[in-house]
């Protein structure tokens, strides 16, 4: 699956609704058919493939991810999740195990965002978060709308994508941090997905040739936004729990070596699985920029661009993956997941659980990313038996 | 003049060779000819306008600056010189004043240096300091070149762009900072130009998703660039004297607010009069910079872009024009030039000096750039009777 979309430094781009995107989805309905699973494309071009329980009229159990990557990002990142359930299904058709409920697959559209913001597309719409007209009306960067290029790549079906009832979803990931790879364990099990809380801060200073500006007067936005960044970086610090601030984004205006920078705009990204927490040390921020803003002489304007709550998984299936990994002998560590999933959507709708695999030095969305193949076998054993126990319940 | 190029709000986008520049230089060419000037241009494209003397063989006495501008730049930067020498020679004219020597204006090409880099490139040619053939081929963001751009605009003679003796030159610029404005004085008088050192300062950071990566570990280059910034901003009060010292440029990548940024460009402008007194801060720059790397786990590397010395202006045109403003009632103040000036490289090859005139609220490089007129006025007597009195001698 990993070659639809290669790059030559060994990590994937495939981009949403891409050529490769159609190509990698020709391949899984190619392996769900050879798989002999009753395959289902949805008006979002979320792809479904099901083996059928004993018992007709119960809930399935729902595993997946999706196949869509950052911009030169990872083989691992989203991929892991589809090709395991895969194997898990191969696994239960080739030993023809019966279960009492419905094993469904699915592949999520557009689980990234790079390509066509918001992130979390499929899932968010199937699950009635989202609405759909919204969605097919987002354009990328080349002003190509979403609908169109669904159209186009011949993913866009007939079927709404509307929920059905799930009795269990699970979602198997690589951890794309450090913390299991650190601790030595080789299972993680999210308890759920922090809050994330964005901002976006504009400064203006005093733009003006570099050389005949004594120091003393100067309103140098770019070292406002020095200082500022150097607070965000400093926050979870001070604040204590588990939060991490970060500045990934910055723009510096006229951005020209001998120009004193007149405007600047910074991004602030900060998450904690205690949202109460997180707004009181975005209050707490302000103030400090603000004050940084003064002293400066750089009047500020700051935007809250997106708050979203911490999501708590289910707790029934987050004893059971832990009981499993125990049975299997996998060590395993309850932990937080930093990072958004159409897990984050399925939680809302249905009971919900995520399993991690280390990320080798933590990386992830970029061209190293990987994980150990034994780790990988490991994860996919525990999901195994996870959507079994699931499936076998009546 | 100032019509050509104009933008919507009040500044001026006229760079070097665009069809903006050769309008001004057909207006330019036409009010010499009708001030009864006999013009040369030469292969760089460098405007002359001459007014004989009564001994044919003295060397002329030369004065002007440059019509080019920054992007969305002002008015004043560099038209103001060569206007002002405009206005010198048809008040010569019209009143029938016959000089020793010849009087001769000039409009140099390309001294922004925005369009193509580096700067003051007429100037550099002629005086044999910058190579013709390597300027011919440089080129713009568009891959066109110099020499294309020079004969499309009808700009390129035969005439040789070589040096031949001046007696004095002079150059009348607006000052591009605030220093005459806030002490109250009309007229300043450069003793010569700072040195100007450029740096430009890698940093290896390492990228990753945001949300799964704890504060400890991280290699965030953006953090690091935020302390070397302030570090770089400290620096003149650290080291005294007339320093300055200024981050203008930053890059940023992958500069997406949900990915820690894994690499950082940034440059370092230091400027002062005293050459090894900048020396001595960039070594001790240097050593925090990599203590910084280091403790951050960032690594660095540096490059020494540039270095040019300061330039001292001939003390005999100084006092000259220091004289002059006190006869004409002009409250004057000597200082520096802390912006280059064709000046640089005519400093080189011929008793130079400049004359300053204050910038309302020290700004340049910017659309909001303005002079009083009765600031202009004043520069262009004290240039008038400094021209009137090096032409006088034998």
């Amino acid at each position: 699956m990993s070659k639809i979309g290669a790059t030559p430094r060994g990590g994937l781009h495939r981009l949403a609704l891409s050529d490769e995107d159609r190509e990698a989805r020709d391949l899984l309905v190619k392996w769900l058919k050879e798989t002999k699973l009753a395959v289902t494309i949805d008006e979002m071009g979320n792809i479904f493939g099901k083996k059928p329980g004993k018992g007709k009229d119960l809930a399935p159990v729902l595993s997946g991810s999706h196949l869509d990557s950052q911009p030169n990002g990872g083989r691992f990142d989203g991929t892991l999740g589809v090709i395991g359930t895969l194997e898990v299904l191969r696994t239960l058709q080739e030993n023809d195990v019966a279960t009492e409920r419905p094993v469904v697959i699915v592949n999520w559209t557009n689980e990234e965002g790079s390509r066509f913001a918001p992130a979390l597309m499929g899932s968010g719409v199937w699950a009635g978060k989202l609405n759909r007209d919204w969605i097919y009306g987002r354009t990328d960067i080349h002003e190509r709308r979403f609908e169109e290029e669904l159209k186009r790549i011949r993913y866009k079906a007939k079927v709404p994508a509307k929920k059905w009832p799930v009795h269990a979803y699970y979602e198997y990931h690589i951890e794309q941090g450090p913390v299991l790879e650190r601790i030595g364990k080789r299972i993680g099990i999210p308890k759920g997905i922090v809050c994330v809380h964005w901002y976006d801060v504009y400064l203006e200073g005093t733009a003006n040739q570099v050389g005949p500006s004594p120091m003393e007067g100067r309103n140098d936005a770019l070292c406002s936004a020095a200082e500022m960044i150097l607070k965000v970086n400093d926050l979870p610090g001070k604040m204590g729990g588990d939060m991490v601030a970060t500045v990934g984004e910055i723009q510096n205006h006229p951005n020209s070596r001998n120009i004193i920078p007149g405007r600047v705009h910074f991004t602030v990204d900060i998450r904690s699985w205690d949202d109460a927490l997180a707004v009181r040390a975005w209050e707490d921020l302000e103030t400090e920029l603000k004050a940084i803003s003064d002293r400066r002489g750089c009047p500020i304007k700051i935007e809250e661009t997106w708050r979203i709550k911490h999501t708590a998984f289910n707790e029934r299936l987050i004893r059971r993956i832990l009981k499993i990994a125990d049975r299997l002998e996998y060590p395993s560590h309850c932990m937080l997941s930093g990072a958004g999933h159409d897990a984050c959507y399925m939680a809302q709708v249905a009971p919900t659980a995520m399993i991690f695999v280390p990320s080798i030095g933590g990386r992830s969305h970029v061209e190293v990313e990987k994980t150990k193949w034994e780790d990988c076998v490991a994860g996919a054993n525990v999901l195994l038996h996870s959507i079994l126990e699931s499936a076998l319940e009546k």
